[in-house]
């Protein structure tokens, strides 16, 4: 929900299970605590060792399988997806898993969170042999690749076909036998495994494990392909050129706070940048508050260094859902507002710190400085963990164009007069990477930061086109 | 959500507003906002000063007035009702607002928050008398009164009908030409009045004048009688045995952190509870977290006053609809959860203060206490912010039976034990009474405390009957 | 679905069963057959000896009743209520069975096909006594009445409060150990009872019978009052002043073809009025084409006594359901037609026979008198199985107003020139009365043949309203 | 409806328009025309020059674009679909028309009526070449053959994949600037063009022209392809080996009877069925009547014929909707019917002649003497406007496999006694194809007869597959 306020949406989430009785309920209970990363559609893709059998929709997971649907799954594996809201674009069509379904050569399920920058001129490609394309997933790109390497070996043909990919991905993919994992080889994307009872279980966070019950193993090396069947599981690597680069946005915005990122707890590291920010951009202030739900840790984190007290002085509504009636203009302007609430006894006649993640376009900023002065603040003062956005995201998350990122096109001190602020500071690149503490070292330091240095760790194609300009 | 897993449920959530061209759609942004109050049902009526109009629903705000249903409700008055989540019973007929139309004599609009303890009563001598029901609710009682008071003018029967009901009640009568606002003598549930303009509102709670953009003006006082229409606003007095006694589970739990109720505000309320419980009950431990969403201000102050850190250590999933698929019992032993996750990478290895508003039947505290344990929490502190709740209410919130309460059965060791805490420490009523902070003196120093000392501000009837005791 | 074309809608349908462990099942298809006489809502009580239980829902009997909701009605008795179609007014409000809850003296549940001509009056009167209602119903009234008799046997309550209502009605009323079913001394309304095993049931058509499985008994009697309980079935008068007067639209419009009015098979008074038609109004002419589907039985008595060929002339869409599309203003000029087609390849360059039952306002005439001469027709005759209606029905029939009635206004000559027919004939009164051939003697022949007449069976007030006039 | 009851299932419907500013409301009513066609799922789409928009759904048309949904097509073309229904399979993947985008050669949406007899080898072939299917659809077949087939030019890449594929097929294939229409050299299904204006419209029925207001222009022919575009109009043969076979149960029941095919008016020739059934199978009775919907005109042509009057002696529930609650068994066997009753005022004591216009597994038909001789027939005799079925359809008609088929393993006094009836009597082949009279020489004579004879007019293959077989 707040995800469309502020302009930031995640590509997706996944699981995967292999090797339990309730294959299906188990995958619904995991996508559940993935809905967070995507909420336009959700589907499931089970095999019986002999058959896949798909069942997807629009909505939410409760929507798409509520009613006993559910039961209509039966297998001992399976693979589910998650699909965020995207404005324009989408429908039925590219609600993931997909399936292909084959005569002579075996059914293909896919699921996939990322985004391949390649697969513009991919596609053509294929096209220009015959191949034709029923949706804009890029995963139909990797299904035809898959089955036109040549290789009769399925293991082979998947890891000819991640060659020829470039960009972010998660990749779940299941045959009657076989579920095969897949993470890019800048590991782009989170991905972790884990295990219960004799079962397999792969997600996109490890909320997902304790969720239904599950061990966390490890995660997914960047570069891996595991292939789990009857027999097992069984690592092999597909690409040499690794150089971890773990999307920031992830620790900083998207994942729950309850998940683990290659070890760092989310809240934990959230936490810290606060922290890190407190010591970078010191204030002088009454009341510590942060924006619902992603900045709240950052918030604890601020508040505890400076020892301003933590207050909520902004309220989400719960039950803003997507059937909610917008105001008409007249009732706006009269100050009709839904979504957030500024909490006058907290705020009135007191000096903010307001705790936000980030800022994409600064409107949702404006307005919450705005909240906070009609509710009687006398001073604001915006504190962002995390620097200025000032590069689009080709891997997979939707920051917007680079015309819309206001970091892209202001400095600062513009930005703290566009949004109205007293006072305005970014966390620093630096402080980024010291407050996640991950022990990376090279070139990235095991971090993306594209989106904040301009500095992408895979090739750009001309034609690489961002998520939503897809249609 | 949250207060399914308590067993803890509010009545209702009323709105009124008098003089505004858009009275439905202020209404439905209102309701909106009480929405926390009441889910099963929602209902707004209107007058456009000739014929009131009835548009109501089972479900949330957004469904029952969604799909451009709204827009038939024409008027420069209305009141709306949202009704909460009962197991049985219910259904569309007890929706509110009641709404009954006379061909002669004028219709009339009910809508009612609180409960009647002396309905059954009140309904065997009208039954007697000829009068039939079409509900379970107590607001035909009030509107069967209003009728057959003989008199008149409509004020005067209001009135004489108010004379006649024992309990606690804040009413909206709203006729063709009136908005007529009441509250009970004890003043047991919160209403207060704003203006919009040229327009007076009406709302259980002060979060939904901020969410319409209307000024606070005042609590509606208890015995107090508001008369509005086209010429203004008037007060009048209907009884004279005033003593008030505001509900303490609003304070402690029902109303949002961003209302005020009788000048204090709830979030602060909250926190100062926190702190009180930290002065009353030391205790040394690493962290402390709060079961959301209620508990967080009070576990705030917790950590405030003693200095221990604040963290998420329990995460509540946002997407856990009504359509939500329950696991098996055999998916629920392997631990599949929802709803609430204890986040591992805050409270593994570390002492939790484990801060909770109230404990009904104790069965949801003893499931958190093993999530965090489960989690790798080495101690749980279960610390509650409100006396031991050892006494039914009767005044509309549905705390369970006498027998289902836990602490009308059990000692707090014995509590302790049955929740698995290594310790638990509930707030006194002197620390409840001093934490919120109102100036009244008198029999109940202004607070209801009836489900924690069993003293009831009003008499209690032989077949009075618990909300969820009627069909 | 043609109702609507044609401006003419029945009140309602009732079924009641008593003494089957499936009781809810049989009412709902029971209700089902019968949903021809009313599409806007259906309701069922069930009583289990202890408790009545109520369901009902705005949509057909299928929507209403759907997915699994029919098995929460247990109980070995119900009675149901389909209730016709009407563009404003109506809602959930006025769905039936109504059900009124009494905590002292048992619950009472009413179901009602016809209207009452002195409601306005009664209501007037009870509200005077403090009355209030929340329906716009005649039902309501009917159970007022009942509560405030002032008799304590039920069957005396009933009695009297029957002797104070005047106008059409078919009642079925059911205590929780009794049902009661009465007929109006004129019997307007038609209400046949059958036994199915041990079990009695009641209907407003035979056809319902026939589908659960039930034999017809024999028809209820004017001014007839039967109680059926476990004991068995008893019948008693509440009235001596009996004079039959069947509504004459039940055979000519209503009634399934399958159904048997006081012993005259619906589709055979159809064929015989068809006959009767031919033999009052002759023609030359190539083919006799019927409007489906209520004419088809007409056309076809037409067809057989005059040889000249029947044809399907005219075909209607099964599919036009309610959430069709209204074609634009443009593209029903350029032609786009729904529902009803004329059959080219039947009607091109013929002379063509329409027979229709019914004029009420005439479009719908008008209309299909064009389709059939835009598909070639050379020469369409228009036939009417009835007498013009030049009075507007007060006993539950929706014929629209005097207004708009245009046999209250226009001549035969005249209605052929607006419909555009090349010649025009309306059925006689006394071929009517021939025609269905019922051995009744007396004043009305058995038989309301007030809209064609103005002779209206039972005393109207100045106040009497149409049924649609009921807000 | 009666669809189902029968086990005869048509595939599908098409509708096309080139030309027209409401060319999607167009077709929509187009389709909700052809909606007998098929009832599972509709879909349409678009082209406005430019781009092609798609919009399809299970459920009826209606359902499928209610709400204003229609409104987000926009464009001067389309092609639309209705799919029919089946028990298994199926879903919204198969929901046409498919829709192929391609990044740089064009996008491409098929709409199919008919089966193809060599899908199974062509799309073995295929995958063996790396393509890769989404869905158990024939027609996406023919879209990867369009893509390889290496031809630059579209007309002739269509002509090309058509050479390729065998069986009987309406083809509606639309670009961003072209609309193609093809059928198959046997000319299996009806197939019709007309013009509405300026713009051209293309249908499975002609009833479909009736209903958008376009005027009939001829029907496609055998081999033809069609290509329309902005310039107009031009035809094209595709193949030379023309040998027309129209399906021969498109007469007897599945078009609609304001249809014409190859000139023949439906109902005429379904009514000259009927006298030649007449002529064949003399038989002394008191009435005759007809199955509905579809044995209606036969049994009018039967009636006429002999004398015998024609009576509504079965009547079906038009509100039988997919919603509809299946009685228990016991109830079932207590006598519960649905869809269909006999009128007992109408055959009681009867003898009864019961025209229907085919046998399929025969169950059908014993429920039906079994309800005639329940409502007191005193003789059923069995008459068959057609020859028995004895062999499966593989051209896009569901008739069951070889051992559901009654005809295929009894003799006609077999089924007269499974079925109960006391005489039965089919149509002659001769019979059959004189009471069409179309004016076709040659091998088939223009029909396609083979579920009576067996003699297929295309090649069958080992592995072809029966509609409902596939999965």
């Amino acid at each position: 929900m707040l995800a469309e306020i502020k302009g930031l949406n995640e590509e997706c989430g996944v699981f995967g299970i292999w090797g339990h009785p309730e294959a299906a309920q188990i995958t619904y209970y995991g996508l559940h605590s993935l809905q967070h990363r995507g909420q336009e559609g959700a589907g499931i893709v089970t095999t019986d060792g002999d058959k896949l059998t798909c069942m997807k929709g629009l909505g939410l997971v409760n929507e798409v399988f509520g009613n006993g649907k559910l039961n209509e799954l039966s297998g001992k594996a399976a693979i589910g997806h998650v699909r965020y809201a995207t404005a324009g674009g989408g429908g039925y069509e590219n609600v993931q898993p997909l399936l292909f379904k084959s005569s002579h050569s075996g059914s293909l399920a896919l699921a996939h969170n990322g985004n391949l920058v390649n697969a513009t001129q991919v596609k053509h490609q294929l096209e220009s042999q015959g191949s034709i394309f029923q949706t804009t997933s890029d995963t139909e790109v990797l299904a035809h690749l898959i089955r036109r390497s040549g290789h009769i070996d399925m293991k082979e043909a998947v890891k000819n076909a991640l060659t020829m990919v470039k960009g972010a991905y998660a990749f779940l993919i299941m045959t009657e036998t076989e579920l095969m994992v897949a993470l890019d080889p800048n590991g782009l994307r989170p991905l972790s495994i884990g295990v219960m009872g004799d079962a397999y279980v792969v997600a996109s966070e490890t909320c997902a494990f304790d969720v239904v019950g599950a061990k966390f193993e490890r995660d997914v090396q960047p570069g891996e392909l595991l292939i789990i069947n009857d027999e097992g599981i069984r690592s092999e690597r597909f690409s040499m050129n690794i150089n971890r680069a773990m999307c920031s946005m992830e620790y900083i915005y998207f994942s729950r706070p309850d998940s683990n990122i290659d070890g760092v707890n989310v809240h934990t590291a959230r936490k810290n940048l606060g922290k890190r920010l407190a010591v970078e951009s010191e204030i002088d202030a009454d009341v510590v508050t942060g924006v619902p739900d992603s900045s709240i840790s950052a918030a604890i984190g601020f508040a505890e260094l400076t020892g301003i007290p933590y207050e909520l002085g902004l309220i989400k509504n719960r039950y803003v859902g997507r059937t909610f009636i917008q105001p008409s203009q007249a009732l706006r302007e009269q100050g009709v507002k839904m979504k957030l609430s500024a909490v006058r006894g907290v705020v009135e006649g007191k000096r903010v710190v307001m705790v936000d993640d980030s800022i994409v376009r600064g409107t949702t900023s404006r307005r919450i400085v705005n909240l906070l002065r009609e509710a009687g603040a006398t001073e604001v003062h915006v504190r962002i963990s995390s620097p200025p956005i000032a590069n689009p995201c080709f891997y997979g998350i939707d920051t917007s164009t680079h015309e819309e990122l206001i970091a892209a096109n202001h400095s600062v001190e513009e930005i703290r007069q566009i949004i109205g602020a007293d006072s305005l500071a970014f966390l620093s690149v630096e402080g980024l990477l010291e407050g996640i503490g991950r022990p990376y070292e090279g070139e990235f330091k095991g971090q993306c930061l594209a989106c904040f240095t301009g500095r992408y760790p895979t090739e750009i194609y001309p034609d690489t086109v961002l998520p939503h300009e897809k249609v």
